[in-house]
C-alpha cells in the first residue's frame, strides 16, 4: 500500500522521464515545459489510489495513469489557446512564450503522447482503455465546445451548465477512477461504479471551485476573489442568482455583467451582496454535498481493500475540506 | 476482387455515414464540412488496395481503413490554420468559414474519431495498429513543425528538405501500406517492406508535386502554375537549384526570393528560366523516378494475388503518369 505523497513522487517522477525526442525542438519542448510546470496531478493519483483500492499495485499501471495527466495538460494547452489565456500556473502559456502555432502542433503531438502512455496498459485491457478513453476525449472536447458555446447566450439554464461541466472536468474523473478500477482487477460493473464515483467527484469539485472563486480563501485559492464575476462568467452561482431573483435584482445584476469597465472591487462587492442575499453560498453548498455524498455512496457499496480506502477517503476528504 | 471505382465508392459511402453526433454543432459540423469537399481519398484507397494484393476484403477493414483518411482531414484542419490558408479544394477553410477556435477543437474532436476508427481493427491486429499509428501520427507533427522551422531559414540542405516530406507526407502513405498489410494477412516482414514501398512512393509523390507546380498542366493541377515560386516557398526544385547555381545565378534566384511585390508572372517566368537553365526539370525527374522504381522493385519481391497486383499496379502508375 503507497502513501499519497509516494504515488504522487512516482508520477512526477515519471512524467520528467518521458522518452521526449529532442528534435525538432519546437514541437517537443513546450510539451516538457507545460508538464513542468506541476500542477495537483489529480488525475494520475485518482488513478493509483483506486487501483489501490483493490490491493497493492504494480509499476505497470503508471503510465496509462500518466497518460492521462498528459491528456488533461494537452487539452490546457489547446484550451488557453481559445480562451486568450496569457498565463497558466502563474507562467506564460505555451501559446504566449513560443506562438499559436506551437501550441496547436505540440499540443496534437502531446495528445498522441498521451494514447502512446495509455497503449503501455497491458494487452488483455488495451481495448476497453482505449475505446472508453477516446469516449471520454470526445466528451471533453464536448464540454470545451459547450464552454464557448455559452459565452454567446444571455442565459444558460442550470441544466446546460452542469451538463457542460460534467462533460469539460467530471467525465475525467469518473474515467480515472475507471480505468484505476479496470487495472487493479475490479469487475466491469464495478469498473462502471467506481466511474459514477468520479464523474460525482469531478461535478462536486466544480461547483466548490465556483464557490470558492467567490467565497474561498483567495491566497489559498491562488487566485483573484471573485475573477469569475469580473470576466461576466456564468457561473453556477450567477445562473443560480438569476434563476432566483427578482425582477429588480434580476436587473441589478445583469446591469453588472454588462458593464464594462466598472471597478473590479465595487463589481465583485455588489454581486456578492446579491448573492448573500438570494443565500446562494448555501444553495450550491447543499447541491455540491449532494454529489459528493452519493460519490461516497456509490463507493461504500464497493468491495474495497481497507487500507486502500482509507487513503482513497483520505485523499478525496483532504481535497474536499481545503477552505474550511 | 474489387476495382478502383468500387472501392473509393465504399470509402466515400462510410465516410457520409460517420456516426457523428448532432450537439454540439459547432465541434460536429466542420467535421463532415471537411471530410464532404471530396479529395482523392488516396491513402483508405492504398489500405484497401494493399490488403487486396492477399485477396479478397472483407468488410471489416474499411473502418481502420477510414481513420487514416479522417486524421489525414485532421492535419489538414490544424494545419490550414497555422498555414493561415484560407481554402480548402476551392472552399473556405474550416479556419475561415467558423472561426479558428472551431477549427482547432473540431481538429482535435476529429482526431479522436479516426482513434476510434482504427480501433474497430480486428482484436490481434489492435496492439500494432494503435502503436504504428501513433509513431506515425507522431512524425507527421515533426514533420509540420520542420516545414515551419524551414520557413524561418535562409537555407535547407536537400537531406532536410527530403526528411522533412518523408516525415510530413511519406510516413502517412508508408503506414497506408502497411495497415493494409496487416489486415490482408502479410506477415510482419512483408508489412514492413509495404511499409517501405509506400513510404517510397510517398516521396515520390511529393517531388512530382513540387514537379508539378512549375511544370505541370496547371488546369490538370488545379492550382496556379509557379504558385510555390510566388510564395517563397523552398521546394526541391529551389534548394537544387541554390545549390547547382554558380555565384551569379545563386545572387539573382535569391533576389528573387527577397523580391516582395515582384509581378507574378514575371518573377515565375524568370525563376522557371534558371530552373531550365540549370537543368531542374531532368534532375528532379531522375530523384522521384528512383523513389517510385525502389517501391515497385520492393513490391515486386512479395508474394502477392495476380489480379490484386495488378489493379494496385493500374492505380499507382496512373497517378504517376497524371501529367503526361
Amino acid at each position: 500500500m503507497e502513501s499519497i505523497i509516494a504515488l504522487r513522487k512516482s508520477i512526477d517522477t515519471r512524467l520528467a522521464q518521458l522518452d521526449l525526442k529532442v528534435q525538432p525542438k519546437n514541437l517537443y519542448e513546450p510539451i516538457s515545459y507545460l508538464l513542468a510546470m506541476g500542477g495537483k496531478r489529480f488525475r494520475p493519483l485518482l488513478v493509483l489510489l483506486t487501483a489501490q483500492l483493490r490491493g497493492s499495485l504494480t509499476s505497470q499501471i503508471l503510465d496509462p495513469a500518466i497518460a492521462v495527466e498528459v491528456f488533461h495538460n494537452f487539452t490546457l494547452m489547446h484550451d488557453d489557446i481559445m480562451d486568450v489565456a496569457p498565463l497558466r500556473r502563474g507562467q506564460p502559456a505555451v501559446h504566449e512564450k513560443w506562438n499559436q502555432n506551437t501550441a496547436i502542433l505540440s499540443g496534437d503531438a502531446m495528445f498522441v503522447k498521451a494514447y502512446q502512455l495509455m497503449t503501455k496498459i497491458s494487452p488483455g485491457h488495451l481495448s476497453i482503455a482505449i475505446n472508453r478513453f477516446n469516449e471520454t476525449a470526445l466528451q471533453v472536447c464536448e464540454g470545451q465546445q459547450l464552454d464557448m458555446d455559452f459565452e454567446q447566450y444571455s442565459e444558460v439554464s442550470q441544466t446546460d451548465y452542469l451538463e457542460m461541466i460534467r462533460l469539460k472536468t467530471a467525465v475525467l474523473l469518473g474515467f480515472s477512477m475507471e480505468l484505476g478500477g479496470l487495472m487493479g482487477g475490479f469487475d466491469r460493473k464495478n469498473q462502471q461504479q467506481l466511474y459514477e464515483v468520479g464523474e460525482n467527484l469531478g461535478l462536486g469539485f466544480q461547483l466548490m471551485d465556483d464557490y470558492l472563486d467567490v467565497y474561498g480563501d483567495h491566497q489559498k485559492v491562488g487566485k483573484q476573489v471573485g475573477g469569475d464575476i469580473i470576466a461576466n462568467k456564468k457561473t453556477f452561482l450567477m445562473i443560480n442568482a438569476l434563476d432566483l431573483a427578482g425582477t429588480d435584482v434580476r436587473r441589478q445584476l445583469k446591469g453588472w455583467v454588462s458593464i464594462r469597465d466598472a471597478d473590479p472591487k465595487e463589481k465583485v462587492a455588489a454581486v456578492k451582496n446579491i448573492y448573500d442575499r438570494l443565500k446562494i453560498p448555501n444553495r450550491v453548498k447543499i447541491k455540491m454535498n449532494a454529489y459528493f455524498d452519493k460519490a461516497f455512496r456509490l463507493l461504500k457499496v464497493i468491495d474495497c481493500n481497507k487500507d486502500g480506502l482509507e487513503i482513497f477517503n483520505h485523499f478525496a476528504h483532504g481535497l474536499i475540506v481545503r477552505e474550511g
